[in-house]
């Protein structure tokens, strides 16, 4: 592989030209690849995973420079780790890939098909949507994974990392379209935007005729940028403020061991659950208890006013807190009346996410589950099931906390639409 | 029914005001009817469509407030035809709305359900958008059909018509407004804007927080405007050049019936054909005889230079008509090697809404059916099908053609969206 070349100065158009040339390739090759059965996608992406291994040492190269540019410029860790890519890192990009290949390719899957009075029969047919738009911020193992999950779905993909891993991200892409090309699929399936000037995502945004989708990665600050300024349509996911209910009849020790796993195991990610909702006829024996557990795993308590006569030594919760998603080791606690307080709380503060009852009344779970409308709901488990590999939708693009088109952790069929096909004997309307 | 009043002055943040109360009023209203089962909004729907019948001497009368508006402002048929409202027209609206009530509510409905390894049952199940937006120009019943499939699938619904139809709209949303409150359901699940005031949809365009979709119904110059002035995600549908295609196996007979009933039927609708594309193998048989049909049709014909020489005093085809959506009684067609060709075809000049094949190959069909990307592709069918009734969706919400959430004709299903559900027994993630 030769070493990568980045462009950063850009005079007149020539910007626009770079970004819609791209874009024009990306839509050729979406209309070849859309046609392309499973087998020989499944074949590239296990070579594209080979090729990650065999060339891991030319990743490793460009992955240095990137990090010597970025202390540089003064950037320091967790920024610096989230940048690094290891030989085990690479590893399992190259492992994220073979699993890829092995989920069931949803193109071409009839998903329903009726007959109609008149004997025609009416089926939806699963398509690609085209052209893939992600625009991330620094991890580059987003590259490979991202570009494997379009490949497996149909999808032609324009890849924009962050400036500072743009050595990294362009050697992933030079490995992943030299594997396309030896596999005779077409190599502009996969493209990186080749700058890290700013303006290219702007040009990639008012594309609408050739892209057909834009994903952002990161953190909200780029989440709302982009939907603030793009053509395309854009899945969202802004922020996860996930809520656990224990109700009056949960059973305290699942409770417990729910609630424990749900803020400590990881905190630092959108499905951990921010704050506790506690029924007030189970409060007192409750949460003494729990709130003890979860201080011994060093989570900071903010509780209502209810929750401070109970367990006097916490901290007061604000009007904020109940919006805040701390990603981090502190919990709001309130104890609610009942069920319906508890949803009305969620309905109000919540992210529509992921929100979960702990109950043994059947009643309460059924009503929970039908009243509750975030993406995910739980009942009896923890929150940070709600992920697209946990819920056995394989690898996952994204979290849409957005109604329209997908709602919740998407996977390779949410990166498809479906058509209608008709077969005919020579029916007419009349 | 009280006379209805109408503000067009507005002053500083007036409109912004007006608008803004109007959006949180539907986004409240909408969490009241997501939790409403079938029963409730089935009897409302009944009974808007007895109300409307029992209140039509009502809607007349605003009717003709609105004709004469627009006679004054020098509006001419067809324009005022589709403006007016007539006892049977006012008939069909009622019969729409019983027919909204009779088709099966998707809300709630689980349309998959697995198991994980670790006992978790994960479901999706369809849940309401929340408020939808609709847009539309100048016929009236869009305000009943509009707002019955909205209530339906359980979502609260802006109405926003033409300003000429505008004492019309808010004479039926008053009226379904009202049975709405008689059924114990809240009133503001429908409301219209009671302003002609232009600024009022650049407003609702920018309120994402409290509007799930916006549906534009009318011109491409009304689908242009609010897609590129709105916040929210918007159903696009620009325009339909339908293409048939005879292949040379085709049975002449059928492809004469099937291209006459696209063409003639009812020209002027998105579903009418277009462009016919003939083998080349079959062309010189069935083109005389197929445009001499046309011809006696009033169809105008333009052909390609290959058809030119099979039926010479047909008009030539510019390289604009390949493009062009006529909606009239005017075809253009061109004479194409094979099935590949007309594909290509097909992919350069179409706008991904209606294809259709006729053939009798067996691998053909099969072919077209998996490489037209169109949002319906039908083989031996005339392409007049692509409607949601006639798929068998029920009533129609719209037709997309862009392919994000929905793609193609858009019944109550293409209403809701899914959350995903999950039944645990206390597991936690390790």
């Amino acid at each position: 592989m030769s070493e990568i070349k980045i462009s950063s100065v850009f005079e007149g158009t020539q910007i626009t030209n770079l970004i819609t040339g791209i874009a024009q390739k990306a839509r050729d090759a979406s209309r070849i690849l859309a046609k392309v059965t499973s087998s020989p996608k499944d074949k590239a992406l296990i070579s594209m995973s080979s090729a990650i291994l065999e060339e891991q040492g030319f990743i490793i190269e460009e992955n240095k420079k990137d990090i010597e540019d970025s202390k540089a410029k003064g950037f320091r860790e967790p920024f610096l780790d989230r940048l690094t890519l290891t030989p085990s890192r690479i590893k399992s990009m190259a492992q994220g890939l073979r699993e890829v290949a092995a989920l069931h390719d949803p193109v071409g899957d009839v998903v329903k098909m009726w007959r109609r009075p008149n004997g025609l029969l009416v089926g939806r047919m699963r398509i690609p949507l085209g052209v893939i738009g992600i625009i991330y911020e620094s991890r580059p193992n987003v590259t490979a994974d991202g570009a494997g999950l379009c490949v497996k779905s149909g999808n032609a993909v324009i890849l924009r990392g962050g400036s500072e891993s743009i050595r990294s991200n362009m050697a992933i892409c030079t490995i992943l379209r030299d594997s396309l090309k030896k596999n005779d699929l077409p190599e502009d399936s996969i493209q990186t935007i080749p700058t890290t000037d700013r303006s290219a995502i702007l040009e990639m945004l008012k594309l609408e005729d050739y892209i057909d989708l834009v994903i952002p990665r990161g953190g909200e600050g780029l989440i709302r940028f982009v939907s603030e300024n793009s053509k395309i349509p854009v899945i969202k996911h802004y922020k996860g403020i996930c809520h656990i209910f224990v109700d009056e009849s949960a059973d305290p020790k699942m409770a417990e061991r729910i609630c424990i796993n749900a803020k400590v195991q990881r905190p630092g990610v959108c499905n951990a659950m921010e704050t506790l909702l506690v029924h007030e006829n189970i409060a007192e024996s409750f949460l003494p208890f729990i709130v003890k557990r979860f201080e011994e795993a060093g989570v900071e308590i903010r509780g209502c006013e209810r929750t401070r006569e109970i367990v006097p030594w916490v901290k007061e919760a604000t009007e904020d807190d109940w919006y805040t998603e701390y990603l981090d080791l502190v919990l709001s606690v309130k104890v609610v009346k009942n069920l319906d307080e508890a949803v009305s709380h969620i309905e109000k503060y919540g992210s529509m996410h992921t929100e979960a009852i702990i109950t043994q009344d059947y009643t309460n779970s059924q009503r929970f589950l039908s009243s509750v409308n975030s993406s995910t709901v739980l009942v009896n488990a923890s929150t940070r099931f709600s992920d697209g590999f946990e819920l056995g939708l394989g690898a996952e693009i994204g979290i849409s906390t957005s109604k329209l088109h997908a709602f919740g952790p998407m996977g390779v069929e949410e990166l498809t639409t479906t058509k209608f096909i008709i077969y005919g004997n020579g029916q007419i309307r009349t």
